[in-house]
């Protein structure tokens, strides 16, 4: 067995680290436990909201991400994910207190769809992510154009974020998302880019149609990938 | 907060262990994740198989169990789980390592048969879990009367959890489970104890359909008001 222990800051949210953990499992190949990989998780629901923090002066997440990674890092995790778009933008300064890789969530779903070909994408993300333009510079990168909603498309995907998927909404209206990635689409996005680890878990929950991407899943993939095991698509 | 952390020694199987964490964050009453509880997983995929170490002189579990299980606590956690009924077998022994309580899955599982006013239940389980009597020597003590399948009806409780759940396949033939359950019915069951975390998740996936009793869910409600949470139902 030399396979990698992969370790998960998690808490961000909740159910997003659920989600990450289910797709690590059941995209990694194996026939039996023993087969699946070995991934610790600190759920750490602690760490303050990272939109508030970035955009309205709320209590600085880092302090406890850190915490979590150092954590994970002694429990002897060799290397990092974590299952929050917005999150990223402290990606450089969680890596500095670690000397294990902190995995890139952006830099994975950029890779996927230069992959697949796309050069318009639309994002779909909290305020803290758009509004940091954490995803844009990584996205640049790769010379892919993210457009990104209208105002009225925006507070639509914030509400059903945090009063949908983090509220625990068992149903919810999703007209006005559907319609801000209908309008994103006719300006030439090939594909929206589910930049919110809530955002899965919104379409499969709320039936949204429409062509995605999912960061959640590419984190997955590139996780087990760096662990030594092999991916079921 | 005077929350408590919850630790949950993972990996038996890797998705029963998904499928307990996803029903704690769902079964919190929580409207943002700052309000989630503190949870701290170790999937460790080194534990060898339970059944295989009772009945036919597998390697011993109990060594990575308390490995886990002192990661945890000194982690923080303040009592621990482990979504696996046969490894219930080790309880006192993994218990005797640690100083924070290991919650019982069989005792909250039989406490809730109890609350609904069931006297007989069939258990369906792995042979590990049945040859070693470990789930009926707790529902003696509430006075509850466990059956379990006929020998054809253990086989294919045994190849649904191994071959179909374990193995990852996505459609499997559950007609002879659904048989066995209804011979259990006839016999005078109430309900049927899902006693093998994979059981629920085949389920779920296979849309199996008779009255069932989820220990994975009594686990998760079990360890949410331990640690201060309130149970959404």
């Amino acid at each position: 067995m030399n396979q990698k222990t992969i370790g998960i800051i998690g808490g961000m949210g909740p159910l997003a680290t659920a989600d990450l953990f289910r797709k690590i499992v059941t995209h990694t190949q194996a026939t039996c436990d023993q087969d699946h990989l070995h991934v610790i998780i600190d759920n750490n629901t602690a760490i303050p909201d990272r939109t508030a923090a970035l955009l309205r002066g709320g209590e600085d997440p880092l302090p406890q991400m850190q915490k979590s990674a150092r954590m994970l890092e002694s429990d002897g995790a060799d290397c990092l994910i974590m299952p929050c778009n917005t999150a990223h933008f402290f990606h450089a300064q969680v890596q500095s207190f670690v000397h294990i890789p902190l995995l890139n969530m952006l830099e994975l779903t950029c890779q996927e769809m230069q992959r697949r070909g796309i050069r318009t994408a639309g994002l779909l993300a909290t305020n803290g992510t758009v509004l940091t333009g954490v995803y844009a510079a990584v996205a640049e990168k790769y010379g892919i154009t993210l457009l990104t909603p209208d105002d009225a498309g925006q507070q639509a995907v914030m509400d059903m974020i945090y009063r949908g998927v983090k509220a625990g909404a068992a149903v919810y209206d999703t007209a006005a998302v559907e319609a801000a990635a209908l309008r994103l689409q006719q300006q030439g996005a090939e594909a929206l880019v589910l930049g919110c680890t809530e955002l899965p878990l919104a379409v499969e929950r709320y039936h949204l149609d429409f062509p995605a991407i999912d960061p959640t899943l590419e984190l997955a993939k590139g996780a087990i990938r760096f662990a030594g095991g092999t991916v079921l698509d």
